[in-house]
């Protein structure tokens, strides 16, 4: 119940704050005898970490993963899977001026009501830096769906008011901002430069599309499979939302509009974003994230301290102007843990 | 791993399909002493029910509920409370023709493929009637949390184009489509009267808020609090999404728009709907769910059969135009077993 | 959280007191498919009812039961099965002495404390009448368990002192006591008698042996068999321990009498009692369980009040002299419904 | 699932293989602000530790415990506590023989069965060198406890056919294998000594106390403290059994002996060890435990190698003729975290 595990038939319970010694994840569930890709798996970890980007934090961190168990020979074994992520380039001294005043926007004003202590060096634990012990449990995840016909990818779709014109997923690899569209993408990486020089951030929306999910993941009622996803993608800090398929445009379409009709081949048309009832239908599986902009900012904020007195705030420190593009990989992995953790509960595990 | 519980210290699981015998539920770890208003109870139950409302199905349903445990002298004793609602309405052979066929929008398919044996009776456990159970669990827990000052209040801010132009609570329970705004109500009503006529079905947008909620709630990480909420919504079968706050919009938001400052009277605005890091802090909770159009309609639509040969179906039966004002009740009722059940984990049962 | 429901991939939620309406079980994650046989189910349910041995009580239940869902022409669908079993013959005048007095042996005083609050009658739900709702869930197991090959057989090895000299199974459906001695059956039930002449009560052991068990189930470190088992076994009110194989006995034993040598067909020996690092190898399963005398006697006992003060009581009422022999089948019934989760954990539900 | 997680409003995760890179456990839910005492938590580790007793294994092992997160200025911030234990001493030549072969009294026929690979080095994660996770999480929880006024002490009563005639608990960490009684102890190490000698191992029993335990814990139904505790021992390899109270011995009482009259000072007697329908009474909690000899014995025993031939394999390595001592502290850890856990679901976190 201290909310550190995440999952079913697959789970994954993670640890550490922002700058403690380390981050970490156990996996428990995984399949034995799948060889883990180990350069994928430092491939995966340098697309969310710091410094990666030159349009993100400066905090330069290698994200090295070292795995401590759960693997004999190159194999997984069916025991958990330890994963360790070392803290090496935390500097504490830039956020001695937070440890009393609480960050407009973060979760420091609610962690020491909750809690009455917290650790406040790079918002602890709240730290979007909790997210690299999840990316390396989603990059095995990604691994072995990969090894069953099921790719996930996410991209960036909307950063501020510019949108992705296109879906061209070959250009995701291809620009700064992980965007389906270069030329939307020129525009955008444009955009956050010119937030870094006015001290802001931006927001954005992240879309994410699953090919070659079989036909019955998921259980009716609770474990729907839009509702196992919308727990993991909700989980994830800055995350306000969720849109399966058309999604909040539904509300406009009627019956005949949405319904999907069925031919001996297939579905001919994915409104549902590849799930009825719950249930996958073998359809491609589609759904939007809106990411709110980065919460640190270099700028005045009023607020208040432990004492509850007034004060004024400017968060200095080494902050992304947009969180989105790191998120990116992060909805990925969330992704794929949840949809492996559903694949073994209809399919068993080997 | 049926999927039929959720929930962590507060746990419902609930039975039952839509032409079986009974629909029911177990609400397992009330607290003990809480004195159950029967006459509430029924109201609720009454404004989910089918039959209730002209706009709706002609399936006529009394949904009385019968409390077979967990009372004593009229208050609960900490022990389970299992509630069952009576099936007398059900008209089997009105279906007779879909035992065969798959309903596009509806969950025959996957259920079929999933289990390989379905209750194709009105939808078996996938039809919306599953929800009554939901309901009836929701009105107890929306009791409790009265009694501790947290105000649920959900309703219909869009039906297909019609949107409400304002939110004035009060008129929320004085027309036939939930709706905060009276105007846009009649313009409401007259769509789904139209669409009746049609043999059309259309969506819609509820949007919901929660008052009076103390600071702490949600656990850090995988148990936040939108990620609770989401998945309790999501798992009522046609929503199709979820926002918390600004949502979608934050996307186009600079962190100096969106970040609610604070004093020390309180928060100044409150663009992140009452949640930081995932946890309550003491500002009112909002959020918005699309709901999709009735999947069955009365025209022919392409489908296929048990055998995969091609078919035309037109779904005859007793189907509401729009589900949407059904639904209203869903989402309070999800929404106070998602946050009782956080209530308790924070500040005990007593 | 409220501790009333039960397992992994297959999960029973109970409910119910014994003077309240009714019992039940919902019975969630069973394969789809699976004819239920229910003349085996009343059979089942008889062997534990009240009534049901010149023994036992004389409180006369039917025990009927009612399933409410999950069944369709006569199959599983994989949705929760739900059971309701109706209290017709309570007779609450006989309890109203102990109200307000705590009966030593019973859970009256420790509910008192936790609950403030507690259904006095009969016990309300720390009446072993509550475990009607395991058995025939328990039943339902064993059905499915059997079709695998899966056999569970418990049987009365002591009664006070009298003790079986002999495993003779086919005597244990022959005599009054659930015996594996015909022998000393005869003496078990003499004493028996004289207990409840003397208005005394007495203890035994039960032992449970599973035939055609398979390789494999049971997961390391914490889910272990044994630990799941003794956690199903514990969790029946009047057990007071449970031992697998040599069990206490193994505390003398050295390692190469206790060690199973395996030969090409297999194991050599059974001291392990078929289970070996928590995974079970094959072999019978087997364990022994004590069950204490029963609390209920109707001679003075020292206790308290509900406000302390020192009161004598006679606990009157229809008392069995021992719970034993219906204990026998709640332990058939547990181990089942323990072994088919595990089973369904390692192999799927197909 | 996959089964290396522990516990409700506390849970431990667990990792590691005897020969890996490291052990370690993840405690979640811990509250917020309590000062871990590093020195307790490493005397508590040393007296599992392998080398640490003349009496065991020749392993020489630190165990020294880092801790990565969860502490912040010394006291847990209610973040996840992870603590890694390095493997520095593992020799895996020892054990060549062993890849092929599968020990008798080993888990490594049903391991190889379940999984299809196992990490054969020292038993991988079937070895008793995984309860030093077990350890280092129990040892904090077990100071949590003390500060509440909830102590616990394990010690042996009986090694082979040597059983300790008195209870005196000062003796306790006087001698070599942890026993009650000065004298027995003196015999049993004379005991294990000789079979040291004969290449042969024993088994023994141990009793655990539980003082101070207030009123409240444990919920009826399937989460009884005696279930819960049940599951928790048993879950530690090499443990047979498990009896509360007067046990098995209670087969053979009568009511009018067994039930614990009550009076306005307590109770008049403790035959129930502490517990009534699965809740503490506020008696002391006492449960015996049977251990196993250890299985590693260096002399012949017939098995089968991975081929299914029959083999005659010598266990050769650094074992303990009695494993019993070392499982003392780990039946001590999991009745902390068992307890520690019910008490946050009764009483709440801080």
């Amino acid at each position: 119940m201290g909310g550190n595990t995440f999952g079913t038939s697959l789970q994954i319970t993670t640890y550490g704050e922002s700058h403690g010694h380390a981050l970490g994840v156990i996996i428990d569930g995984l399949e034995p005898g799948f060889t883990i890709d180990l350069d994928d798996l430092s491939f995966q970890m340098s697309r969310r970490r710091p410094g990666g980007n030159r349009l993100g934090t400066e905090r330069n961190e290698a994200d090295a993963v070292e795995i401590l168990s759960g693997i004999f020979e190159g194999k997984t074994t069916g025991t958990p899977l330890s994963i360790i992520i070392r803290n090496t380039n935390q500097r504490s001294h830039d956020y001695t001026d937070i440890s009393r005043f609480f960050r407009p926007g973060h979760a420091d004003f609610t962690w020491q009501k909750k809690f009455g202590i917290r650790d406040w060096r790079g918002g602890g634990r709240s730290s979007g830096r909790e997210t690299a012990a999840r990316l390396a449990a989603g990059a095995i995840a990604m691994q072995i769906l990969r090894s069953k016909g099921i790719v996930i990818t996410a991209y960036t779709t909307q950063i501020g008011s510019v949108i992705a014109k296109k879906r061209d997923l070959s250009a995701v690899t291809e620009n700064l901002v992980s965007c389906c569209d270069s030329e939307a993408a020129r525009e955008m990486e444009q955009l956050i430069d010119s937030c870094r020089e006015s001290k802001e951030s931006v927001g954005g929306i992240i879309e994410c599309l699953v090919t070659g999910c079989p036909v019955g993941l998921g259980e009716p009622v609770f474990q729907k499979t839009e509702a196992l996803l919308a727990h993991a993608i909700l989980s994830i800090g800055a995350t306000r939302g969720i849109e399966f398929g058309e999604g909040f445009l539904s509300a406009q379409m009627t019956g005949s509009q949405h319904n999907d009709p069925i031919s001996p081949e297939g579905f001919l048309s994915n409104h549902a974003g590849g799930i009825n009832g719950g249930i996958t239908n073998g359809e491609d599986i589609f759904f939007r994230v809106p990411v709110k902009p980065t919460a640190s900012i270099e700028q005045p904020q009023k607020t208040i301290d432990l004492e509850g007195q007034s004060q004024t705030i400017v968060v200095k420190g080494r902050h992304d102007p947009s969180i989105v593009v790191r998120i990116v990989p992060v909805i990925e992995a969330m992704t794929a843990l949840t949809l492996l953790s559903l694949y073994y509960d209809q399919f068993g595990r080997s």
